[in-house]
């Protein structure tokens, strides 16, 4: 099956990571930056990477970028570069192009411009991270809807050797416990008489409101 | 019950992102920032947003951040700084510092200097953006344990009007729906003759391999 | 009757030609700049005049723009501001928006964004004037069509002393002689036996051709 | 016939624009500047263009500028190299000079070292724009006198289907129908049952004030 | 009797030198420099001293420089506004301008803008030094032709006590002796009896050789 | 008989222009400076010229400066490199080292390190300008004393066909008439019968006073 | 008694230092600096603090600078304020000027200035690290002679509970224990029966030869 | 016997002095330096001397660093290259690690990351220099204890011919002489009969007291 391929404009600290995880999940990626340094660090990871203007459609067109068939514009702090990259992106018709937005007002021309989806990497880690420290166990989480939440809670010393019967969320706080990993392996959908560990995580299902009472008044 | 107390130095995109979501949850934050205009513009949104220089223990002192239950230190692209203000904000006592880092070794210098949690926004958001890009259909994940997933997939057209039974990922792919978010709500467990449409968005746990295989197969 | 109110964003050699233009015509301006100097240049001769960042919709909303007629972006270099404001004024709502264009990229991307007219005044400027060098007594000149052209020529001091009939255009190179403009006033559509004099202007119509070979052979 | 040599000192958007349409009418065109990135894009479009400073009269000398029939200085925003390169190209006796002036003082200095022509590109492309943002349908104009002028209108919807006897602009407001531009091709001296449609283009011959009403009565 | 009244654009070192010099010399003197601190130092020295930009007519204006009766532009290293001071002085009207050239073709404009006299500072203190040090008993000397000096020569201790006889310049040499400098006095028209002494200075007149020659054999 | 070797450090205007002025008196001159393009236009105009930092001892050494007669410190405006290349200069042995001073404090230092001869171009140039602007028939002069002076005089249309007996400045000035320059010759001494004419220039000796008081009354 | 008055000009972290410990010996100190922050951390350790330029003779008459019994010119890294600022120490006539040079030459030029004593901090405490570094144990020293030296020796863990006697260092090395500084005091002059410990510093005085034998076979 | 193997990162004034005393001392020593500059001064006097980023762990890794028995931090102002240094000798397993550190905050963040000794340059060598202004005729001394000193001071030329017994600074001041450096050699241990010279030096040991008595009674 032939593999699918990524072009990555920018690559600093987010266009690398991208770059680097595309590649460890199978892809190739082509790497485009103006800074020769950028460029020669990694060089070694992605298929393919060059020093380029990526604002100059010839120098993408002789990249064969048209091809391609995602582009990345992870361009740092330089809101022109990115715009203008991106239309040329778009111009040569590359099928979806994905791009950062360091502010909500350049998010909008890059919306206008037709890019396909608008990245606000600072905004939504911040978003992220907030959550954790509102929630000290809280480790990572998927907001399902407006009310309801996935969450992945560590289990404090305190409750190790109880069972799920003896937590019982469902009962008193009315979110269910979805999994349980624990050192010796995930469990799925467990049952009432497994026990918890300190270093536990549990995966929890509810609404917002369920999960913070069920976090703050049991497991923190 | 006393509110939460953060200091958030540094009030970038990331750390603003930050200051404002803990606000939205319902703590107290004081913002920090050598820049008058980074303040200004938080001003109206934070309990409180000053400009100072972090790394002047005076100055912290002054602020009496040794009191904060929690410091953030979310300096841009200051290595120097980042260090310096995390070790003041340790010294001062501060219960938990949560530091950015920007790179390997500069979070290696925070670890040593007794920061409590080091994070690479950057990084992580890259990889997380990775891997939806990989697999168009998954909107967000959190990975259990190195070997199991839980899945948030979007369901598409295709599959319109097909019951859980009729997708069955247990039985093909060993993994299972947690729940679905329809627009009428979201269905904990839904039971075999539930009906996915379009745009509903699905839950699903299991190990990665089984995951990306009925992602690929079924859903893209 | 209600002036006819336009705002133009940035004070240099171009938005202060336009905005006293305007003002000329008996229009009501608002100039913006963020530079003070350029600002205090303008003020006696403008309606209004605000150093001011018109990247900021707030600021432009304070100011009242949103009520205007036309908005003028004629941003010097800095293609950024240019692109923000352009979409800040065509969000709020601004009837007409006409912006300067740098670069053919440039001028693409204010169009994608919905500004009514791009002006590349440089670009223009230049074809106008190698026009002029090119055809010495050529002072100015409409292109009606791709073919057509309205062309004003200064009748040399050889000619000095002919009549129409004489010089002929019409029969020997099939364009026309619309006007004349002598010391003593403008004649419309000349007769045969108008004499032109030196320092005399012609208003002559007819295809490019025609006229490029009339005024090689008969006026230069 | 020996070809037309022209030199152009400054390669900005001003210059370029003028160096490639003087090629574009058939002359041959040395460009000249400073930064090797505005000569190397300009390098196929112009019969020779170098990196060099002009305001070295020996440079100037050994690339044979004495012998080009016209030099255009078409220099950015260096007001001292815009005058040492004029300056120059006098003392080589250069038979023709061409400047563009950033400001009248600018002009004055250009005017008493003997330069032929001052042009003020922004200023003069500031005032037509003014003019055909105040009239919505001028397209173009020639102000042939302090009074008179010719007018390029488009024509609106409204009066799809009018003969110009219906117009009858003269009857009404004193100024003429020169020519029409149709879809068709160019009529020069429309009869009284010609026809304009939508998106036709009139040339009016009058003076301002006719115009002006018959613009702003009809036309509008 | 009124006093002269000078204005000095430019208080560098050598416009303060020219400026302090002729107030010593009984003149008045407005000295005006963009930069506050070297307004200060002159403040308690000169008539009147202003910061301010010689470029913009009106201020020259508003400080009445039309009415002065002789300008100097002392700027130090910007040809730019050497160049634009000069044109506004000379539209102002001012009897005289005397401007500073910091190479050949800076020269060559002012002298074509109408600057009355053009001064090389540097080069003329360069070619002066150079003959100081080329005949190292030359203290000062005036070129009163092509061919004759007048030259101000120290006398060696070798030669003390030698009377005017003894060395007798006209006779051997066909120089003659104008004048003594003596501590006791300075003898005009010395006689052939009066004597030299080590620290006397010999003001000497003759062709450029015989000082020359007088020089290198006699007094060095 | 073995050139005169001179070395100048600096080749900016002042340095440029003693180099060259003693090249052309016959001697040789090593010039250096640090700046590429300065030594580059200066190459072919004297014996040697090399890009060298005349502050480190070793370049000094293996140039063989300590050989030359004299050395020249004409640097610009970097005092400390004025500084340290004097005390180079003065540590090779250099029989005679000159120096220019930026400033009395700079010229004291210069003088403690054992500079031989410390000049101030611009200060004694702008005091020379200022006496000429001062008595506008002044050419040049000679300060002999304290008191006296000798003067150089153009003669003014107004005086043309006068006898030195009718000028007779001794009998009513008390100054002497040393020599005229007219366009035959010059005339050493000149007899009461010998005759003035317009654009002869006379050579005056006698006191100050003597001197200002012929020049305004009668000269000027 | 009348407290020794000094002013420290250069308030880096070596003049910082120095200020301090003069104070702390009881001295009265005027520090001076360009750098308003330098001067605002000090006020309130010194006995005076100005942001003053000591370049400036009069700024440093106006401090009463010449009344001071010692200077210190701590100037960090420019070279030229340091010389200028010790020049003006010495005209005002301070009677000791101590000064920091920054390399070879430059001290070279303080010297001939007349400055009492030039230091050179980075260098001798280079050097004074690398003996430490060179030898372990070796705490401080004082070179006496070029022979002889006295060091500060840290006694390791492998002699404690040896006698001098059994040290014998006179006996065997050639060099004598002048002192012992042990947790109880310091013992001068230790008998034969005195024992060290760990932790114990023993003071030994001897050729550079001895000591060095002896620490490297006895201590290290 | 092997040498011992220092790497020296950071070439400025302190580094540079270390690295050629070290040299001196019999050691190896690797230099590095980020500046060309440099590291070509002093590649002739180190055993090796190498243009390198040392933060870069794959540099030091390449060059051997690990296995180096001492590595000496000196970097000059650059707070965050010194503390990434730092870590990285440490991670590379470097025995052991000396830094200079800028201010005590950056020392703390050195301690912390495990370096083995962080040295005050400039602070150690100014509160040294102020003890010798303090007593101008100490020359250098070492603190045994917080009471005890041991110092070396001049003897002044009123002294001259005393013998020991006379000076009785044991009797009289409770301190005694240690040894004497006279011209023909060192005195250990001097005897009562024992004269001293002008230009002696004697080495005292006593508590601070008694040493500042003696040396302000006496010796001053």
């Amino acid at each position: 099956m032939k593999k699918t391929q990524y072009v990555v404009v920018g690559l600093g600290r987010f266009g690398a990571s991208i770059s680097k995880e595309l590649i460890k999940l199978g892809n190739e990626v082509l790497g485009i930056d103006k800074d020769e340094e950028a460029v020669d660090e990694m060089s070694h990871e992605l298929t393919h990477a060059v020093v380029a203007d990526a604002t100059d459609e010839d120098v993408l067109k002789s990249l064969g970028v048209r091809n391609f068939d995602c582009a990345v514009v992870a361009i740092g702090d330089d809101i022109q570069s990115s715009i203008l990259t991106a239309i040329v992106l778009k111009d040569l018709g590359v099928k979806k192009v994905v791009a950062k937005a360091l502010s909500e007002l350049h998010g909008k021309v890059l919306h206008k411009l037709g890019v396909d989806r608008v990245i606000y990497p600072e905004r939504d880690m911040g978003i992220r991270v907030a959550h954790q420290l509102n929630s000290p166990n809280l480790l990572d989480y998927i907001e399902i809807s407006k009310d309801y939440t996935i969450a992945e809670l560590s289990v404090p010393k305190r409750l190790c050797g109880l069972t799920i019967k003896q937590l019982d969320p469902r009962a008193k706080y009315g979110c269910s416990v979805v999994a349980v990993n624990k050192q010796t392996g995930v469990i799925i959908a467990p049952t009432a008489t497994d026990v918890v560990n300190e270093n536990d995580v549990m995966i929890i299902i509810g609404t917002n409101d369920q999960i913070e009472e069920f976090e703050s008044e049991v497991i923190r």
